[in-house]
Formats: structure tokens, C-alpha cells, sequence
């Protein structure tokens, strides 16, 4: 039950049409999941979101695809989007993650959950040598 | 300045002296950071934390460290808790973490709190294919 | 699915009613939405709530009911208050939100979920130019 | 660093006088702390969040006064909100809370940190029986 | 709609089966709720959560059962977990929570939610008395 | 005390100059806030970064700069992001916020704050009402 009205027929503008196919083609299927088509609302967003999650999610870089997904789960997690955590757990089922990474990668979501807690409830100082020192 | 007035020799109590040992062991180094300083005025939290935090985090698993530290990160920024932000990012570099790594990780941390909002704001409903079916 | 028990018959209390009819008199609608049904089972809450959300947003002000609204959607979102954003949202589209006013809160508040990302990634210290000096 | 001025004399302003006053005679102490300090600034905010704390933590009701602080650290180490958590650290510590009762405290705030975030990794359906019937 | 594939029968492990007879055994109640139903695709992650339930949550301790719920739900509430807040609203009810209690934990959760809001807008700074001061 | 090491001079490189000089002029001042000087130790990450908020806060649109002001700082205190409170309640007040509009805007956010718990404690389903019907 999204707070904007679904659109009958998103594609029949040229530039949400532009940004569906984009998807299709980077990621090789015809599905397009319900995200893209709640922001198709409006144009401009879809299309800066979508350049966004392109630039950082789906091209090759420094960190690899399933790290990205685990750390996109833990963000996820921690601000209580339900849809995000369904959406990125099973992109991270996708690119390999198994049953016992997810069990793992769990089992630190919760234990990070817990730590923080304490930290922030003992307000503990930062430790001296944890701040970097200037760079040349 | 933390809640809890401040032990003048913690390892006095020999059940903070075993696990601040540990610590030392595990580590391989004589610091230990304010955390568990100030964990230290309950020695049954201190211990159960520790054995927590070395049983997920010091100890080789199907994670490598540098990825589970880069989780953490993303669950104490997503909490807003500058102690574990600074001790898990020290953490990060630590086992490894360049600075293009660091702000391949914040980008995405970023991006992933960016579209956390833009689904919890628009209510965006389940698609069907995330949902995994019966397991055997 | 409330964690309380629903009410066959809210107003059926003398004070339940009075806020109820208060609600109906001042949005002129006899619409009454499910937060204020959920809050009657007890009569104090619902009135101390009633009372300070009348005072704040149904009341002519110095800022304009749809700025409020915003600021509403905001916080909600942020909180991950699904009900929040869904009343909320219809109460701004009430108030004369376009579709593409909407859009840009969307996009705003996405950019401030990111950027809270960033700072507190980053532990950026306070500007001094930001603090207010000492007033008359 | 507070992110309005600080008045140079607060209690100029008769209304913020008289809140000052009914602070100190219900709380038996001539200290005022910074959160009332810095909401002089405008005093009918400060009036009317003074009446809901007087109303509801200085006021004899069902819940102890000790539990109700102890739920009030609660929501604010959740909430990363660091000057709440260390004013009702201090003012449980005041109605009696010894360390060892601390202690217990923040565990179990970290243990329902750490459920929140598996009920939340797993998006775990509500049990049926959790739901409360119809009251009469 | 979990995120991780059901079991068809979970209690075929012997581990899993272990931990559910220790939750009916413990709460001397046949019924296994669904946190422990999705948590038995990992047998590790089952037996060290259950282990830290039952140990703060199952057995004697100093804050009284239903102090301990109250704080749970405080938490539950503050982040956003559905689940959590239905089970934890449950248990505080088997404990004895009457209507007028939960009313009243309610509105301190709701004016601690508050006045997070105003401490952290405004940056309060800790007042000195709020810091203890060094342990012997 | 950032997590990231100073640099020495961050406009030794030219992408970080452009974007600082891209700033000066946007704004119409040589003060370039901690911000963006963090943010320098990745070129790719101020880019990106300072070209969405130019777009979206610098650029004239369909909300006015202090709404998308307040609407900014509603997010960064329910996110606890200090530094981005203390930015954007700058920004807001360079944009003409008077501090009676400061004081309604807090109260407003307070509000939220408060009824978001309210609802996500008592779990209301949404209003059939609130749900936009399918567009043309």
C-alpha cells in the first residue's frame, strides 16, 4: 500500500520507459521490482536514483558485489525498512550469499545493535589513539 | 565522560583482570580501548560482551574481518554511535582498509540510507519473488 | 493489528466521545482515523494527545500548515513510523501537496538520510561559525 | 555548544521565572539544568514540556518512579540521544539504581538491541496469538 | 513473510529440537513463537540467542519480570520493530501489565521520544553534575 | 575528531579545488564548512556529494530554501546527527528562521517524535482512506 497512487501504465513516458529499460539491460532480466515503479511518480527522481544505485551497486569497483549487498542489509536493518531488507537480502542470495553467511552476517548485524547500545548508554569517551592523525 | 564513575584500577577484581589478559592475548598488544574500561564495573557484562564480540569478530569464520568490520561500521553509523564509529573504523584500517576502500563503504552506507527513506516514505510494498519459498 | 484490544463501542465513554466530537468539529469530517480509535482505551492519553496535536497543527500558526505537514513526513519516515508517513502524507496532499512538491520532499529528505550518513561516518566536528553567540 | 544562544539571564522573563521556580519547589533543589536552560528561549515550549514531565515523572502514579527512569534510558540510548541518557542515568541513580541494577539494565537494552535487529534482519511475521481480541 | 526460507520441519535437527524443548520447558508452554521457528535455519545462532533470552529474560534477577518487559518494549518501540514490540507487549501482559499500566508506559515512551527530539535539536550540553565522578 | 586523517591541503587537488571554488561561488562566501574538508580525502565523494545537495538545496525549486531548511533538520535530529543539527539549524536562520519559527519548528518535530512512538507502540493499521487509488 504505497503512499502514491500506483500508475496504470508508467512506460508511456518516454523517460521512465528510458530508466526501465536501463535496469532490464544492467541487470539482464525483465523484471522491474516495485521501487523503480513507485518512484516513477516523478521522472527526474527515478532517474538521479536509479543513476546512483547504477553507479555505486552494479558496476565493477573496489568493494566487492556481495560486501556491498551485506553492508546495504546492515543499514537496512538498523533504520527498519522493510522493503530494503527484503529487497537487498535477496540480491545478496543472488550474488552467492549462503545460509551460513547470512546466519554470520546476522549474528554482527545484532551483535553491532548490542555493542552500540552499550556504548552509547555508558557514553564512552573516544579513545586517544583511534583519531587519525594528519595526512601529508 | 562517561555514565559510570570511573574504576581507580579495574584489574584489581581478578575477573576483569582474566578478560582484560584476554583481550591483551587475542589482540597481541598491551592497549585496551576505553570500551572495555568502562564495561569493567560489572564483571558478568564485561565477560559475556568480550566473549561475544571474540567469538564473532576475533576469531576466523566465513566472513573475512575486514568485510565484518565494514558491517560494523555501516549498523554504528546507521545508530549514530560515535564510539563504535571511530573504534570499528580504526578497527577496518587496521586489518587492511585503504582510504578509497573507506569511501567506496561510505558512499554506499550513504546510499543505502538515502534509499531507505525514499521506501519508507513511499510504503513500498514486498514484490513477490523476494519472499523465499519453503525450504526441505 | 493493535497491541491492544480494540473497543466495541469507544464512545461509549463520556470522555472518549468529547474527543472524538472535538476531532470531528475541528477537521470537519466525521472521519475518525485509526490512532485516535487506538488511543481510547485510555481516556487520559487520548486527551493529552489530542490536546497538544490540536494546539500544534490544527491551529493557525507561524508556520503554514503544509510546511508542518512536511516537517511531519519528515520525522515519521525517518522513525520508520509507517502509520505516521501514510497519515501524514494524505494530510499534506489535503493540504495542497502536488505530486511534484512531493517528489521534491522525497528527494530532500533522501539527501539528509545520506548526508547524516556522511557526517556521522565521519565524525565531523562542529564549525564554530555555527554556534549562536551569547544573546542580550 | 547549544544550537541557540544562551540567554544572559534567563529568569528576566517572568513566565520563565515561574516555570524556574516550580522546578526547583518540585524537585527540592535549587540546581535548574541546561535542557530547561536552553529551552527559555521560548517559553511557552518550555512551559508546556515541563507541565508533561512534571505531570508524568515528578507526579506519584502506577509505575515506580525508578522504572520510569529506567524506561526513559531505555528509549534514550536508542535514540543516541546522549544528553537524556546521561540526565536519566543520573536521576535513576538518584531514585536508588545501584550499579549492579545498572548493569542488568543495559543488558538487556543491548539484548533488545540485538533481537530488534534479527526480528528486523528477518522480517519475522506476528504470531497470531500476540494479537489482543475485542474488548468488551 | 520471512526473509529466509521456512523449514518444513525444523525440530528434525536435534540442536534445534534441544533449544525448542528448553523454550517449553522453560516457559512451561508448548507454544514456540516465530522468532525461534526463523531463527532454527542456523543452529548456532538459535542455541547463543536463546542462551541470552533465557539467562536475562527467564531467570531471577534483580529488575523484577515485568520492569525487565517494560524496558524491552521501550527499546522495541524506539526502533521501529513490529515483531518485537507485539511479543514483548505479550509478555508484559502474562506478567500482569494492566491497561492503565501500559497506558502510562506508553506515554513515558512517548514524552522520552520527545524530549530526545527537543535535546538533540538543541545540542544540550551534559550538565558537570550529571558526570560521576571517579570510583574508589 | 574526524575518522578520517586531516589533510594538509585538501585544494592541492584540482577536483578538490573546483568543488571548493564551486561552493565559494554558490554561496557567496570563502568559508567552506568541515564538511566538505572531510569529505576531500575522496574527490569522487565531495563530487557527487556537492553536486546533489547544490541541485537540491542551492538551486531555486518548488519549496521555498527555509522550508527545505527545516525539513533538513527534521531528519538530521531524528538521525542524532549533531553536526548536521548545528549546519542546517545555521542555514535555516541565514535563511531568515526567527526564533519563534525555531522554537514551532522544534515543538513540531517533538511532536512527531512523540506520536511515532505512540503509533509504532500500538502498532495501528493504516486507514483504508489514506491509500491513494490507482492514477490515470
Amino acid at each position: 500500500m504505497p503512499t502514491t497512487a500506483p500508475l496504470k501504465n508508467p512506460e508511456a513516458d518516454p523517460r521512465v520507459k528510458a530508466v526501465f529499460d536501463d535496469i532490464r539491460a544492467t541487470r539482464k532480466t525483465d523484471f522491474i521490482n516495485n521501487l523503480w515503479i513507485a518512484l516513477a511518480f516523478d521522472p527526474t527522481l527515478l532517474e538521479s536514483t536509479w543513476a546512483e544505485v547504477k553507479r555505486l551497486m552494479a558496476t565493477p569497483s573496489l568493494l566487492d558485489p556481495l560486501t556491498k549487498e551485506m553492508v546495504y542489509i546492515a543499514v537496512s536493518v538498523t533504520n527498519a525498512c522493510s522493503y530494503c531488507v527484503h529487497s537487498h537480502t535477496a540480491a545478496a542470495r543472488a550474488r552467492g550469499m549462503t545460509a551460513a553467511q547470512h546466519a554470520e552476517l546476522l549474528a554482527i548485524i545484532a551483535l553491532a545493535g548490542k555493542t552500540n547500545q552499550l556504548a552509547n548508554a555508558l557514553q564512552i569517551p573516544v579513545d586517544d589513539v583511534f583519531i587519525p592523525k594528519e595526512a601529508a
